[in-house]
């Protein structure tokens, strides 16, 4: 056996629309960045991963593609220890650079992410089993998703508005979860606060839970609060949330607000990697951790996570950046084989349009807010090579290449200071 | 796809002769218990797992054999569910035991293990890959083992001494270990204490010392001694010890040990499963968790457990049992695939006769003290049908049904008494 070796792995930027979604650091820009990664067997098969479409994230997955070439695909347990020591200078000859650094925790987990995902889903196209199987099996056969709210503009300046119109009061926030829920079935909603005074967000969440009273709901300022405010919306609030995501930047002051309040906090900012953990618990500072394979490290290394969030009692949710269909296919895997996933799924996925993928994405339709888990070998998503060369276009067409919303907000309006907490 | 399923299990119990090795409560019987587990798929494949032959035991193998008929071979993150359900009577009609108490913890991990253990010989099976490519990978090409040196006597009453003598004091050690040390290899000691007094075993290990200079060594009392004791011990042997196993009962106990000395304290008794593991941290109650598939649930639940243990610095051994074959080639494949294993795995195997087994063991020999990891898939053991009829024939000619050091070392010492702690 050991037929199936990685023979050369492909990375390709693409860029598409992105509407303009405020939150806490500015405002999304024009076009988001993902990088698709073919990995490619000796035996002809072709495994899948989505990740960051950055210049410097592009860069290092260069390197690490050098470093999985004769790999396995059932090497996913080395892949950190293999891509590491690549990204350090210290692979022997072939990497002979003295100047290496090690990257370790969240930004080695981003370059790990999508060979674990390739490598997954090539060893379900080796052997015909969906990669949940490969997981260990499914505890559910939905998985549900939420839907994802943003203050926003009617349009990038100089564009046609969108669908979806500006959204800066409280009616417009439920105008827009009204739409939403219309067209996808969503049973929670969340909403990326951040972006006015506390307690405009705090008005527009009770306006949500007036016209949604049986919703759960969530709202996330990414950290852009005190501990005091934290704490006061936290109270304000606690009513009608199912949980508080970030309301304050770092371990010690999520603390704070928890030692506070009976709201439970999440977060995907102040415990993005392993060596966050044991502090984070020390000071019961989280109660929920959002998982996402793009920075955990993969399916492997989010499994491990999510197995250690149960035996300390810790909420499983998951976090999303704006995506496209191959993570979105590797999201409902993994919640599906994750048994204590307590919490539905962040995704952007709505506010992308829906042509504007790699993949054949018809069986990841979100019904009734969850997406159906299928049987399909691998992640189940086939590439588009026509698709994949458009939006390889759209990327060299634009000229981002690091996502800023910053200094796309600080170009619109020179006043914008990125403050945090701000209030 | 999904064309191998659960058809039916076999579980049978077999027994083979153990020395009389001394522990701190009691002596090992004249036989060992073990259960072999065969589960059979649709396509006609067979996986294997090995546990523990006890008659409680055995009949919650046979209730969670029912629940597993149906599954498929990928299922091992739900064996908890479907097996915890089946024990409590959960699981709907075929078991409505209203008697029926959940297992939870070591117990149901105990139960789960072999089945876990037979799912992943028949994924390796199916796709003719090993079960530590199935884990991820192997992170070294040799598993090292450490010599278990006991306190024993020459032979168990009425039969005739072994070919290893009485082992009572610390020249008689010294020589025990000489002889494994020639025959395997070993590079690590460990020394099962708990049998004498604390200065007399300390002697011992002193006098290892002075003999091995260079190999690391461990005692391990089962919790024989007390607080003071077992600060004073670890303070004595603590520029020998590579760690001191258990030395005191209880969480508690070995926080207080651990908090007045440097030497390393390893576990495979106030830590035995997750629910245990939050206070042990909190504690900083053990720098050391012996991972042990047949309890903590199988190799995926010890995958978790050693990947949990990284993340909150905590270093990762193994414990063993008396065990045959399939144990073994379960602990050099888990043994492959933990990337922190770092320290040699305990083992029974030189207790044992050669010749005493159920399947091929000439590839799984100790030289210099490590096991060369297999490509073979799945386990990569064959069952002998042949030497499982005889040992089960043994099984049925012995009257031991449960495992009892202490009933036995009464019914030959009638003054003796289990004390814990006794020093």
């Amino acid at each position: 056996m050991r037929s199936h070796t990685v023979e050369r792995v492909e990375i390709t930027p693409v860029a598409f629309a992105d509407p303009p979604l405020l939150n806490s650091v500015g405002v999304h820009e024009p076009c988001a960045l993902r990088a698709v990664v073919q990995v490619h067997t000796s035996s002809g098969l072709v495994g899948l991963g989505e990740t960051y479409g950055d210049a410097a994230h592009l860069s290092m997955l260069e390197r690490a593609a050098e470093a999985v070439v004769g790999a396995s695909p059932y090497d996913v347990g080395r892949l950190w220890a293999v891509i590491g020591d690549a990204l350090a200078g210290r692979n022997a000859a072939a990497h002979a650079d003295p100047t290496g650094t090690a990257l370790t925790g969240k930004m080695l987990g981003s370059v790990v992410a999508p060979f674990d995902s390739a490598f997954y889903d090539l060893q379900g196209k080796i052997i015909g089993e969906p990669v949940w199987a490969l997981l260990g099996g499914k505890h559910r056969d939905t998985v549900d998703f939420s839907a994802y709210l943003f203050y926003k503009w009617a349009a990038h300046p100089g564009a046609e508005p969108d669908a979806w119109g500006a959204a800066l009061k409280p009616d417009e926030i439920v105008a827009q979860a009204r739409r939403m829920v219309e067209m996808y079935g969503f049973r929670s909603l969340k909403l990326k606060g951040g972006v006015f005074p506390p307690d405009d967000e705090a008005a527009a969440v009770e306006a949500l839970h007036a016209a949604f009273p049986d919703h759960p709901l969530r709202i996330d300022p990414n950290g852009a609060w005190t501990v005091e405010t934290g704490t006061r919306i936290a109270r304000r609030l606690g009513p009608v949330l199912e949980y508080l995501e970030d309301p304050v930047p770092g371990t010690g002051a999520m603390a704070q607000v928890a030692a506070q309040t009976s709201v439970p906090l999440a977060t995907n900012m102040c415990v993005v990697e392993n060596g966050h953990i044991p502090e984070a618990i020390r000071q019961a500072a989280v109660q929920i951790i959002l998982a996402d394979q793009h920075y955990w490290g993969g399916f492997l290394a989010s499994m491990h996570l999510a197995s250690l969030c149960r035996v300390f009692g810790i909420g499983v949710s998951m976090h999303s950046n704006s995506h496209l269909g191959i993570s979105l296919a590797g999201m409902v895997h993994l919640g599906a084989a994750v048994q204590n996933i307590d919490y539905a799924l962040d995704t952007h996925w709505p506010w992308k349009r829906e042509d504007d993928d790699v993949v054949d994405t018809a069986h990841l339709t979100i019904r009734g807010g969850a997406i159906a888990v299928c049987d399909r070998p691998g992640l189940g998503v086939e590439l588009d090579a026509d698709r994949l060369a458009r939006m390889h276009e759209t990327y060299l067409a634009t000229e981002i290449r690091t996502r800023d919303d910053t200094g796309y907000m600080r170009r619109l309006r020179p006043d914008y200071e990125y403050i945090c907490p701000r209030w």
